[in-house]
């Protein structure tokens, strides 16, 4: 494998580009993009630069051909495939861009770095965060079918990809996804949970066409108000773990239905097929509901008087007071998390970052989104803990700035620039939001602790020095 | 007028009932009642047995005719009219009972003490609170006419209380209303805010029967999609100022129109005739939204492309980061409230109250609620200023148990019964609540500080002394 050819790694940063080796240690500060390369250190360009198509320019290849120090050997040349083991049920899993953070291998969860994740209103498909139960499926889109099926259905109804796309109309919803874990580490922090070690990196954002799951649904022949047994849409994945068990969760009818609720059965992200991680070749996109309801890879759509009996749905992704423990929990006694509460996190500065006070700006960048289709109208920024605060500016994806009440399914991205606080060498920055219900966040995350970890929304808190030359 | 026959009134209590007086100081802690009998210390017996039909019983007057002391003067014993002043413009504002707490008295705004508040999950029309911004009108029910027109309607309509009442079908609604300033007085102690003093009483739940306003809109001839102009429905009182200006407010035309809005055009309150107090003979309640948009005494409903222009709607009833102050408040950069956040707060015992520990168990009660028609699923009560928590049980209005999502518009009380906890002479009492969408209330006032002092929804905190005998 390709190793730094300077051996004081601690101060030098190389990378490789079409089998050559560079140290780009001298050009870090001269970067136009700033830290942002050091994302890529000790790797590949290629995955990055297909990302920014800045870098597709001849002066470019010239800068970086100023600092090639070697070249890769013929076997490190190789492309490797992610795994070419055909008997691990994730022998399907796709490669994956080197610059998330992983937080399981198998299955699969990573999150973008937060500097990533709010430089654009709308996340790269490659960036969007990865949250995968079980094994990607191997599912051949030319076999590929829908089945739909149920109380208040006069039959079963199979679609194929084909049928989708041709007899329904295409819409688009540009719609905010959060897994109700993200900000876990936070609660880790208070008293162990059980859970994936999310950072706040679990939210990202795409426009994602499909048809809705309402055209769908009146197509298999369902009549809106003719049968109240039906009072819940259940989803099953292809995905499954080794008993055969597929990934399951639903949503109440009256979510599928409304024509406000924007439900789709996606097979586009981002103006791209949907990715293999995201649920190739279908799934489903519930806006303003957690992420877990959203089911990949979607097999079967079942109508029902009951809930999903899916462990996912029944024991797991519900919330509880912090009194209650792993001896004492009862699942039946809380609602399945669907809309999420309000949330907002600080993605720049790091906590623990030192600033240099070499202008006289600083500059606090995040982003704040509601469930259930409440839009964020407000995020106050605090630099000395939560004494006083500052009214960031927002910004929306293009074209998502006016949304129809009740429908505003997409985060908001944030800014602050103030002036450097005088005499103030720790800054304890503090963020919150207000959606269009006056909702705004807990102030700390005790009191929200929960043996699962999931729903911690409490103000997000990064403590930065600030230093002057 | 009456005076205590006892000198020593710290100690004593007296009542009058048919122009007698009695010291009641010795039943007291005799009453099966309770506490509640000291509401009437002071006062006339007959409004509080007016609401309390229990005592209808021979046997009731037997104990109270033991503790006769003297007679009321003939002078004392009339009747007095509230107000005969005919050139007052609060001329036809009605008798109140006594025990409400007043916050003014011109425009008479008023809550009902803590205890009787969560007596029972419905509220009787005598205790709701009562929030009026102008005086009580005169209106003559005979001759009352509503009037009904704006943009996308072919003319304007006009219908009298007859018309509503026959012409279409009556709905009835559980419906919690809450004033924006409820629970006000605890943001006056972080820092002075413009407004009424309210306690935790700003909010009642009762049966509202009346028409839905959708179905009046599609009687009046709008055409739903037809004109994407409109966007909120305007409502104008018959309650004026000085200057004539009616009081007005608007809801989006999304809910207005919405089947699962329910929003009701109401001329009966828990079954009796609309009180004049709550808008007599016909108001608006919306249910899930901020009280001052459920206009009283309503006389005009406009179909507009804007909300309206009142100051109530433009420069009022607003949230704001606690940075803003008059000097630099902008009206126009914040939504005019309409669904309203997650609530709850403990009406016993009273803050500062000494409990004496004669039983092991400790009881505390509240209520909690949340806007938006999202249900409340769990309160959280503390005894330590919110290191530890106990999960309260809920108790809803008889038929309420069970509602459907999104429709959840009354709220629950709450009720916690505990040992004593050992060891410990002063206890922080706090309560929080969690809605089906899982917000839940910021731990503390400052940070939602503003400076209307609307949107008080903090962690509702009480501190008591326990002693033992």
């Amino acid at each position: 494998a390709a190793s730094s050819p300077n051996d004081n790694s601690e101060v030098s940063s190389w990378v490789t580009f079409k089998g050559e080796i560079f140290d780009i240690t001298d050009f870090v500060g001269l970067h136009p993009g700033g830290n942002k390369i050091m994302l890529a250190a000790g790797g590949a360009l290629e995955p990055f630069w297909a990302l920014y198509a800045v870098h597709s320019q001849e002066h470019v290849l010239e800068i970086l051909s100023q600092y090639k120090v070697g070249e890769l050997s013929a076997e490190d040349q190789l492309e490797k495939s992610y795994n070419d083991d055909v008997s691990d049920p994730y022998a399907w899993d796709p490669q994956r861009h080197p610059a998330l953070v992983v937080n399981s291998l198998k299955p699969f969860n990573a999150e973008p770095p937060p500097e990533i994740l709010t430089e654009d209103p709308i996340t790269p498909n490659t960036f969007f965060f990865k949250r995968n139960h079980l094994p990607v499926p191997h599912v051949d889109p030319d076999s590929y079918k829908l089945e739909i099926s149920g109380t208040g259905l006069p039959d079963t109804l199979t679609l194929t990809l084909d049928d989708l796309k041709t007899k329904f109309a295409k819409h688009t919803v540009t719609a905010t996804l959060q897994c109700a874990g993200n900000r876990r580490s936070e609660m880790n922090k208070v008293k162990t949970v059980k859970g994936l070690e999310w950072g706040r990196g679990a939210i990202s954002t795409a426009r994602w066409g499909g048809v809705r799951l309402r055209d769908v649904l009146l197509h298999a022949g369902y009549k809106p108000d003719s049968c109240s047994l039906v009072q819940h849409v259940q989803f099953e994945g292809l995905d499954k773990d080794v008993t055969g068990t597929s990934y399951g969760a639903s949503i109440p009818l009256h979510k599928a239905l409304s024509e406000d609720g924007d439900v789709l059965l996606a097979y586009e992200m981002n103006g791209e097929v949907l990715p293999l991680d995201h649920g190739f070749p279908l799934r489903v996109v519930v806006p303003g509901v957690v992420g877990a309801r959203n089911v990949k890879w979607l097999g079967k759509i079942i109508l029902s008087a009951e809930e999903s009996q899916s462990h996912w749905q029944q024991n797991d992704y519900k919330g509880f007071s912090p009194s209650v423990d792993w001896d004492t929990v009862d699942f039946s006694s809380a609602p399945a998390i669907q809309e999420l509460p309000i949330q907002s996190a600080i993605t720049e500065p790091e906590d623990g970052a030192i600033l240099e006070k070499d202008s006289d700006m600083l500059t606090i960048k995040g982003y704040a989104w509601s469930g259930g289709g409440r839009e964020v109208v407000r995020v106050d920024v605090s630099l000395d803990g939560g004494k006083t605060w500052c009214v960031a500016e927002l910004r929306s994806a293009e074209g998502e700035e006016a949304r129809p009440l009740g429908k505003a399914w997409a985060w908001k991205l944030w800014e602050l620039s103030v002036p450097f606080p005088p005499d103030m060498n720790q800054l304890d920055i503090v963020c919150k939001a207000v959606d269009n219900s006056y909702n705004t966040q807990p102030d700390t995350v005790a009191p929200i602790w929960n043996l699962r970890g999931v729903l911690c929304n409490a103000w997000h808190r990064v403590r930065v020095t600030v230093t002057t030359h």
